[in-house]
């Protein structure tokens, strides 16, 4: 089975790396009349685009994107939507010492043992811009799942986490950082530049909730909504921790401290917690979905690091470059993506096997 | 696509409830010509086999295996493997209670959600019993990667963590915790007592560690071996978190002190730390690749909860029946059969792709 | 990707060699809320079975079918199925010749190509004995697609056809045969013995009809409806051919005779021909959908042939034992039930995608 | 499960209408350090290309592939090889007839029962121009088989046979109908010109054998090597009957004159017959793998044909613009393509689990 495609029956494959013509998605499996216009897609690319605040990449691409099939008069016609983006800004440069020495942190050696060679060119295949493909298919997939409301943002960067009693999801939008919480914001601004300005970069936690989930979405066992997620969230470049409701803070709880009752309530039942992050035996209760998911920091910086080169011999490695300083940052939008993608996978999965 | 399906070239489906006559898994797509025997599984499934101490249910299931197909003088011919093995102790007891009420923490109301009705004798299903049947096709994936060694165990029970300092390997089979450090082990055979005789249950972490895994399994993007060993962990009953290598401290990692640094080794390269947990781009590395998984406690207890019932009126319930008051002490084993799984299949896969 | 593992949301695996203690198939994703006993699987096992006619192998099974998940008080509660038969007929005879020398027409060669070796006893994963797991499948996908009728006979054993003129349905089950002409009944009786006790054998057609198949089921491309019937026949053993609609006469045809023609009629539009089978563009057209399927001669047979050895040594053999003359004839349940598989994985696949 | 895609291990999506801005194919999961350029690729489409004689479309569509991913000087790096045709020659006429009234044999009538609405400009999702796609593919697909050696033809045209007696493989090349047989390519000269001029249209028979498969690919049950074949080949627009080796004329056979005798040869084996068409229990012998494909007549005719209109009403409709008199001779490198994918992907599937 092929590795570059995601999903059941709501399946999308992306193409393409950081420093050739264009990437894209195909998005197979659609439902047929939605509206859908690249009009739909290109706000939510723009939230992701690079360059656009000195906390990330200076490389500027415009990442427009193009629908190539699969829209007739401005509907979905159920055949598969080819999205594309071209790259404009790969900068011609001296990639000599990247296509010689490892990165740490980086893919590089793992490609050169696995493929026998690689395109070293901004991270070929595992450069992040791979991930403006996934929030252009997320961008459908929000449409699949129209009433269901996604939203991330940035709970914690380089250690520093937001205060949950400031979260005001209006800020969100109004920061370079998607954080929900203004002082918050302030503080990082301050972490982030000073990071940059060492060469260093800072890691990120990334929260994400779907509101309005119906209980029923997800399937038990193996097609379990939350292992669908985990694997979603873990497929994201740089990310190395995944957790649903409460999480590792769970295994800390005893059985009654992590229970979410429930009683009668206007929809028939009503939880009176959460811990569970609205999933239970891999199938969504109703409640907000809610998965937490960690980003390492950059592994592109400046600091000269040991390594290897492609000869066996010691060698040190600064990354020169434009790069994030905390890659987390941008990981919002394409937690949201991913988010989207398994929801409305799992809408229908749900629907053909138990229909409406 | 269906759901109790797992792995993209070695796949297996489980099926079966808690009190059905039996439980099983088919492994399709393994290997020819590799040696299998009933003996070869029967030693995993005993170790997770529940009854046999206090701190488990007291469920006496003998769980044994049977080889139905698959296998021919011995050798496995590289037709599905049929395993199956019988229930015996479904006590016949009253389950009208379970039957009318939701449990939280349980799936019962999401299954009712999802499929209008369900099979209420002891968890159907969802029950942690349908693992029996993971570490059964895990015996077969350890086959496939022979040199592979794994190794789980239990590293917190109830927010109680193992010193790492006293991490001996050698014990994790002389306690009833899987647990590698003789002195919290001592001190969880209280914390677990006390638990259980109060009728709660605790949650617990498992750590899991796979040593030889060749640099070179996984792939990019959507195949990467640590986002499919998230989805293994994470479709773990009870599990509700998933970190590869540092995980959630990696995010409050600098570039610098995240960064695996590489030297000239006996191999040809050598690394000086693992916070990666030995996967980089999707890809091993070839360091020891390492996971770390949340369970909550478990959900079954005898405290009284507030929740509703089919008609949607208020109710009380109390689990009654026999339970582990910590589901994940038998999770390392099941944590070591998903790991097994996983690196078998992507052994095969990178074989696929890239021959030898 | 495994390989004993059919469908795309209603999937099955089947299980289980010749001469192994039992075989079975695992149903996932089934719809929950289906009335399902094992009285109604055993009807179309039984007709499948053999020895119940001197036209078909003596040996002598019950196919007694046993469902051990995925059912709960009479009905499928959506998790997966697991149907068992057991082997009971399994007589103890000397296999070394088998063993040794490979049987022209069967797999003997290629599987020992492959896999390096084989188990040899009665054809092992080869044999048709596996499309009694199919059966019982293909049981289960009738409850599914409920309304439609499936209904499959022989037209052909070795070049002798039925007339259609003569086609009366009601003869299907009077006749050792599945043959719908009486008079080609007749025929056969004296056609079949002389094949039998020459120690030869005769091929065979198989057609086969679905009725009330609403339009929409299917799709473009790669899911095409008749693509997936295609392979789901070929994929049956002795299968050499598979024909939609007029399948190879359209070829002779002009573009004018084998368009379907359409008036306004009850349902709206009414077709005035069917030369296409009840598919266009992969895509079920409200007209029966219609498919034929040819069948070698069983290729173990007295008359002995020319083969060779392992040892790479000339050596002729006849396949001892007791063989179906015409194994297309026990084909036609295996088709029908071939056919209800795909039809509810498309029913399903359609109501994923387009709603109801 | 989606439903452009196609493939297990070897996997690749098409996109794209006949009347959008491009059309293109994913390919999914090959082999790193391959050779490969636009040049390996356009010769194989030139051949399928539109309006290079009276005999084809008069569309005129230069077809000029684009490499956009997945290849790094000059090698495939084992990512997806993202390969993209612009259209050029989409007329802008008038399509309201075709959008109003349903062209019967075509798909118009199933895609409104599907998706409520269609594509109608040139046949959208369902025109041929979809196949330049799978031919690009193919090119791909050759390459990860380099020995293998992948040769179809066009046997038949409006019932006319070739002379197997007259086989030259050198002629294929030679005449516009890939006619190996260059007295019946003079007659289909006459036959196809007038079935044009008569505004009617002919249905072919494309053969095609792949040379030096080695004896081993495949797999037994639902991963049959001819099953998938089959499912590739029933799956090529306006195809409707598929046989393997000799199809339908083996159920005429007795099993002695079916059987294919062995005797030592140079590589060990040696058959002296191929009735099999190179498989057995769904692997491939290690003989030519042959397959026949039945083309029905293409269905946009100018002679008049009674349908409905979306309204329900009686209507007659003629197909005017510019269509393959006979679609089956463009076939011929379609089914190239199809083999050679197929034909990959199993041997990137043995070798997972077989290895070498």
């Amino acid at each position: 089975m092929s590795v570059n495609i995601f999903g059941r029956v709501l399946r999308f494959t992306t193409w393409g790396e950081s420093h050739g013509p264009a990437l894209g998605a195909v998005v197979d499996g659609c439902p047929p009349r939605l509206p859908l216009t690249e009009a739909d897609i290109q706000p939510l690319l723009d939230r992701r685009r690079p360059g656009t605040s000195r906390f990330t990449t200076q490389r500027n691409e415009p990442d427009q994107v193009r629908i190539l099939s699969g829209v007739f008069e401005g509907q979905t016609t159920g055949t598969p939507i080819s999205l594309m983006i071209e790259n404009t800004d790969q900068r011609s440069k001296d990639y000599s010492e990247v296509a010689d020495s490892y990165r740490p942190g980086h893919a590089d050696y793992a490609y050169d043992a696995k493929y026998g060679f690689r395109d070293y060119r901004g991270g070929g295949r595992s450069s992040a811009r791979e991930t403006a493909a996934r929030v252009a298919a997320g961008a459908v997939a929000r449409k699949i799942v129209g009433d269901v409301q996604i939203r991330a943002w940035v709970a914690e960067i380089g250690g520093d986490a937001i205060d949950p009693a400031r979260f005001d999801a209006a800020q969100i939008a109004l920061n370079p950082f998607f954080c929900p919480d203004p002082v918050a914001a302030a503080r990082w601004e301050t972490l982030v530049d000073s990071a940059r300005k060492a060469g260093s970069s800072l890691g990120a936690i990334v929260e994400c909730e779907a509101r309005h989930v119906p209980a029923g979405w997800g399937a038990p066992v193996y097609g379990k909504l939350d292992a669908d997620l985990a694997a979603a969230m873990m497929g994201i470049n740089a990310v190395k921790g995944v957790e649903i409701g409460d999480g590792f803070a769970a295994a800390a709880l005893r059985g009654e401290d992590n229970a979410d009752p429930m009683q009668p309530g206007a929809d028939g039942v009503e939880f009176t917690a959460n811990h569970a992050g609205g999933i239970a035996g891999g199938i969504s209760t109703g409640q907000p979905v809610r998965v937490r998911v960690a980003f390492k920091p950059t592994s592109s910086i400046l600091v000269p690091v040991p390594t290897v080169n492609r000869a066996g011999e010691a060698a040190r490695i600064r990354t020169k470059g434009r790069h994030d300083p905390c890659v987390g940052i941008r990981g919002a939008p394409v937690v949201e993506a991913m988010m989207a993608l398994v929801l409305a996978d799992h809408f229908m999965l749900h629907r053909a096997q138990c229909g409406a």
